[in-house]
């Protein structure tokens, strides 16, 4: 059986075609332009490729309520000609197949739940790190949704003692995303991350944020892995820090082994390196199958 | 059919005996001692009184692995006497009726979402400021666990600029507790809350955190409703506050309406009252005879 994925993000748009093991065989990758041109790119890569359901991860804010008149729309983003847009609508116009649309990252979660670093586990988060910060999550075997998607790059952090750096969120100014993003990095530092690789004061900060955002992420959600990707996480040295900085922060008030003892298989790449968010839009597909038979 | 409810609290147990609707008809409080000497109670309280289930909403950290050897237990808790005690054994040894246990605060949330305050919504979270804080959440129509469960009292908070106290949480001095619990204030005030209620400084650094912690449990858990109890809350000049704060935190991001228009009917009061943790473990009870029906 045959399923499309399509990874939707805010610079570019990834698709592929994957089977039931989450295994990808066929993928295409073009920048993310406008509406109109963009998908007439997704239509003609799936087009004659017997697709049986798509999965579609997306970079939002996307209306999920199925009750809702705009369920399937992008909506508020701030991203140029994106807003209101009709991404289910659009891709039904074209083919008729069991369709199901999540965040990007929550599609990832799914991913590395079924394939990656969480295989096996019914609860995950998975944290990316790039030109925002985004996470997705699993709790209890089901992707967390409620009044709209989770949105926890923008949780309020405490900041580092000395960083001067005002925060660049256009909502929060120095909320996690305003503070640790990859723009962030690069307004406060006046160089893009790759070139900050050797100077250790870049990524005590760094580290220092994103581990408290998952000190509170573990507090909050109670997660049984947290993976981290995205761009900014291919500085490999950030995970010892952030171990190390969450293992302080909860001063062993959680007492699971995971974080006391083994703290190195418990916030961790993701398994499946850059193919999570794809392969999660692979397991959307297979979800929007097992949907429709349970309808 | 009659349910027993036990809301097993640090300082004291409620029991009650309640109905499939929620109605509780036959109540008990009496405090927590040693734990033998309380459950004798317990016991005492239930004889007799034909109850079909018992649901046990517990102070915590409690055991919720059902793989696990220490399942049904209190764990590490400072609390004399407590630590590794064996609930629902104790329980299974007088009774042969399906038991649930989970912490208060679930327990509280599943009430507040069967008849109080989020009555027909899959989501929301319960909040209780008193001798500690606690957060319990319904996701996705389920209880949220994880690797333990969550523990949402303890996630760090920015500092108000003006306040000067250390903090009172020993494992994090100045998490959310540390600086927003009823202890707290007294310790930084140097006096009960119920004497402060004409300070005005008191309020807005008090509602500064709550809602600080708010916004964050927003942002990560998307809830459809927030529910604030607990000793503190009945100081009802915080909601106001609380609420003002919320929305000036999230400045617009959270595009719903729930937020932007309607921010009285979103964080509320327990719709169950000072009944919303014994309800719960009614409710709870409730469960543990569907989940045995589907074993």
């Amino acid at each position: 059986m045959l399923f499309g994925a399509i990874e939707a993000g805010g610079t570019k748009f990834v698709c592929g075609i994957g089977r039931e093991n989450g295994q990808i065989y066929d993928r295409v990758s073009f920048p993310t332009t406008t509406p109109q041109e963009t998908m007439k790119q997704v239509v003609s890569f799936f087009s004659q490729k017997n697709i049986e359901a798509i999965g579609i991860g997306s970079f939002g804010p996307i209306d999920l309520n199925k009750d809702s008149t705009t369920y399937g729309y992008i909506t508020s983003t701030p991203k140029p000609y994106w807003n209101n847009f009709d991404f289910i609508g659009e891709i039904k116009k074209h083919f008729s197949v069991p369709i199901s649309f999540d965040t990007d990252v929550n599609g990832a979660a799914l991913g590395e739940s079924k394939w990656g670093a969480a295989k096996g586990l019914d609860s995950c988060i998975y944290i990316t790190v790039g030109t925002g910060i985004g996470v997705g999550a699993m709790t209890e075997g089901q992707l967390l949704h409620g009044l709209l998607h989770p949105e926890m790059g923008h949780i309020l952090i405490r900041r580092h003692p000395e960083d001067r750096f005002e925060g660049c969120c256009p909502y929060h100014r120095d909320c996690l995303e305003g503070m640790a993003s990859g723009p962030s990095l690069e307004k406060r530092w006046g160089k893009a991350g790759l070139e900050l690789f050797n100077n250790e004061k870049v990524w005590e900060i760094e580290s220092y944020y994103l581990a408290q955002a998952i000190a509170n992420y573990i507090l909050i959600l109670s997660p049984k892995k947290v993976i981290l990707g995205g761009g900014v996480m291919k500085q490999e040295q950030l995970f010892p820090l952030i171990r190390k900085e969450v293992v302080k922060l909860l001063n062993g008030y959680i007492q699971a082994n995971e974080i006391l003892d083994d703290i190195d298989s418990y916030i961790v790449p993701p398994g499946l390196g850059d193919n999570a968010g794809l392969a999660g839009a692979i397991a959307l597909a297979q979800n929007s199958l097992i949907e429709m038979r349970h309808l």
